[in-house]
């Protein structure tokens, strides 16, 4: 295979944008309606040389449409529903370029297809966390990724014109899935009959008019001439259902505050220094008593791990690091969990949001706890995020000045609050089977728990001594790095979601996990697979046999 | 990738076994325990030039295994707990075979994971709905998909020698996973620390003694000098548990009645016709009212369905059809749904496993019921397996003698008994998030259901008339064959399983999913990939980056 799109041999991936330089969106409030117009630069490609026609999209499309509904929250409380549609003549979007995808790496195509799922069940939880609705207000043929937007959105109209139609013309045209939550969401959301779900998606032309709200693909239509009338007189009912206001607590999301050499990003609150012999990174997260520690130290968590997902493929290890104040990540807390106005409450989604994102990178997450960590309050989720963690008992007897042992300090943030994908605590995730030891670490909250008692609670994986910790965390490191990259990624993801499943886990799982095997296998990927051949003339050879 | 063991090169898999002649197990029963002791031939490979050594295994082990279990559920009532051990000294067993692995096709290895799965999973269903106590003796080492055997029973019991560990050694020497539900057990069935399983499933040589009990890898360990006793003696308090009796209505399971012709598999009530150029096979069901037929029609499909995985793997399309006395299939069913004695609760219970295999084997299923079709009892739960379905509306009118117009009658087979992997009927799954539409095909059981009506019902798909039939359904068929059958097979997998998922849908999806992704890349099964390099004194060579 090919790969002309590889992660590294272009410019870093940045994911910080401004609706002032969007390429792709027009972001207009009106009142309590924001509208989010699709009109995709054709030459504005981020990766590489194709063209975006028809709104089709790349990356650099769904950076600046997860940065439009993150805006949307945190600087318009008085927003209560978000019309998305398109500016370009008879087309809403054509879903994610063909070109891009059959050039990119596999690597890219994964995370790309993982990012593109976030930013959908992003706008899900919107709805359902901070009651903002969502209208795809579908003005022209709607197919692929373009209907799977739709579909994350409350209610679709789709203009009743005779010719547009919502359509996922993936598995006849391109020999993959829409992988974008698409099946998924067809019969555990819109609850279409899977016989119908299994004839619309071997559909390449789609379906329309009355046909498609008979199925449910979409809510209603409308014809041409009362479009625009219906999607305001739709918009209006989807506000009245929102409880959404404005309580004076929006903020602006200034430009994050970013430093990068060639083996460190530095952030305000938020350190990565990369060891690219060792193909590891050493993630720190410091609490700070700065007013706003809680909103910046998310945004700029969420994006290092999104550089590092897309940018820094080989660094196959995130040992995660806390440093600073315990008050003050104490206060933090539980200043986002009493959630008294709209910020504190944005904040703490935003919280949830990105300790998700951490659980679904697909990296080793090593977490460290030594003198001088914080782990504590919504920091100590990020330790219970990790694979496997390292505690020191005791101090490191050598230093000049040692510092008191580490503790653990729990608060309501791990009893409920911070739900993973699979939509429990991340205790209960680690506990799974057992809820006497999750009530056991719930019990503990609000104490200092040192080594010995957070192994007795079963917090932390190891507690070796002074004597033994360099050795212990290096060989876990150094281990990890000896180990197939593969192989790892799919054990972590099986181990992190022990219990229930949700749509959204069945999205990065068992959508995701077949996705991810089609885009390897030659009959999608290979020379004559095809992504490969689409609108080339030629049809794709397949090797026929079934697996 | 040469693959040198392909799914058509060697001569076609057979599925029917006798205890008379395993090669690698042996079965005794005394009383109310059956011993089921492993010693694999070491050169009775079934498919290639490869030594089975340690107890290893490849499909030919495991089909004597599932043939021992169904032996021992349908001719031996009075025995209430199996023992698994196994007869070679030190060695309990290795797990799959590696240079099987190594050599296997994607197809084959694929269809390997998913019956040795269906093989575990049935030692649960055997414990959960049949009260079989499975006890895992583990007389020695232990490891990989060995150990996945043992966490399917009951019980664990280690022998602590100081040197037998159990051990899932994939991760770290294979560069797989640990594939037939090992990862998906230590969290969900035996609810290790995340943590832990993360450790341990790192760990080439595993845990032993009363680490490996407080891990609860086992449930207990035994020295050397009184294993054997803790053995009888925990076999006694598993029988105990047991409510398992014999009300004399246990029947031996004689050898199938198959004829094979190039384009033909005739059985007694089953029967396929191939059609290689159009890559499709037709597969009736024939309802009839010899005694046998509910314990024998079933065995034959799954023989059939067996079959079809392992050395059809290029017709892609499964055309089901029914036919025969519906009176018939209506006193069947109510038998086993009424389930008097053990042998209709076995064969009850041995359709419900035999449709489960339907919904999980990686071909499309339409359905076809027109005059002459018995889409009646349990195998209207044939037609509810399809992926999409056709009914004529009417009779073929230009036949001579035309047959009535056909009829649907759904049993309460369909309302509780048959449940799919995913815990939920098919009726459910297939009117997900539709409660009344379940409610009102539960309503009509018992009716005699025409097309109209089953088209109202959403029972079926289309309904053409005798016009639009013939061109319907074989444009249907075409089109199939047409698609990439990997983007089918993963747009079923997904379509089929609406709603909740169980263990088992993780075990098929969630991990599955994964492990059909790390067979395909490189690092596994490449060249230079770990399942190639392992035993050469090589290090296999990676491609570093994560995805």
């Amino acid at each position: 295979m090919t790969d002309t799109i590889t992660d590294t041999d272009t410019e870093p991936i940045t994911f910080e944008r401004h609706p002032d330089s969007y390429r792709h969106w027009t972001l207009k409030v009106d009142a309590d309606v924001a509208r989010l117009s699709m009109a995709v630069a054709v030459d504005g490609g981020l990766l590489g040389d194709y063209e975006l026609k028809l709104n089709s999209y790349d990356i650099g499309v769904d950076i600046e449409l997860a940065d439009a509904i993150r805006r949307i929250r945190f600087e318009h409380p008085d927003v209560k529903v978000v019309v998305i549609d398109s500016a370009i003549d008879g087309v809403f979007c054509a879903g994610a370029n063909i070109r891009m995808l059959a050039a990119a790496s596999h690597s890219h195509k994964v995370n790309f297809c993982k990012f593109t799922n976030e930013t959908r069940l992003e706008i899900e939880e919107a709805s359902a966390e901070s009651g903002l609705r969502f209208l795809a207000a579908i003005n022209g043929a709607c197919s692929g990724g373009g209907y799977e937007v739709a579909m994350a959105c409350d209610h679709l109209l789709l203009v009743d014109d005779r010719s547009s139609s919502v359509s996922l013309p993936e598995v006849p045209l391109l020999g993959v899935l829409p992988g974008t939550g698409g099946l998924t969401r067809l019969t555990d959301k819109r609850h279409v009959r899977r016989d119908r779900a299994d004839v619309f998606a071997t559909l390449s032309e789609g379906l329309q008019g009355a046909q498609a709200v008979e199925w449910n693909l979409v809510d209603e239509v409308a014809p041409p001439s009362s479009f625009d009338a219906a999607v305001l007189e739709r918009a209006a009912a989807l506000a009245a259902t929102s409880d959404r206001s404005d309580d004076g607590s929006a903020v602006v999301l200034e430009s994050l505050d970013r430093t990068v050499t060639i083996d460190t990003i530095d952030y305000r609150f938020v350190r990565a220094d990369l060891d690219r012999t060792g193909r590891s990174v050493s993630l720190t997260v410091t609490a700070d008593a700065a007013d706003d520690w809680a909103l910046t130290a998310a945004r700029e968590l969420d994006d290092l791990l999104c550089h590092l997902r897309f940018n820094e493929p080989q660094l196959g290890t995130i040992v995660l690091r806390t440093a600073g104040r315990a008050d003050a990540a104490v206060a933090h807390t539980e200043r986002l969990l009493a959630g008294a106005d709209h910020l504190a409450r944005e904040t703490a989604l935003l919280w949830k949001r990105v300790l998700s994102r951490l659980d679904l990178t697909a990296r080793s997450l090593i977490a460290i706890v030594e003198p001088g960590s914080c782990c504590v309050g919504v920091l100590a989720e990020v330790l219970l995020a990790a694979d496997r963690s390292y505690m020191l008992d005791g101090i490191f007897e050598d230093d000049d000045e040692p510092l008191p042992p580490a503790t653990i300090q729990l608060t309501a943030a791990s009893a409920g609050a911070m739900p993973m994908a699979n939509g429990i605590t991340r205790l209960e995730s680690r506990f799974w089977g057992a809820p006497d030891d999750v009530a056991a670490a719930v019990a503990a909250i609000g104490d200092s728990i040192d080594a010995a008692r957070a192994n007795e609670l079963g917090l932390v994986t190891s507690t070796p001594d002074d004597l033994d910790w360099d050795d212990e965390v290096r060989l876990a490191v150094e281990e990890r790095a000896s180990f197939s990259p593969d192989a790892l990624t799919a054990m972590e993801a099986n181990h992190r979601f022990a219990g229930p499943e949700t749509m959204a886990t069945k999205i990065f799982a068992r959508l995701s996990g077949w996705q991810n095997w089609v885009f390897i296998r030659p009959n999608a990927s290979g020379p004559d697979g095809a992504l490969r051949k689409y609108g080339s003339g030629t049809r794709p050879t397949y090797d026929l046999n079934r697996t």
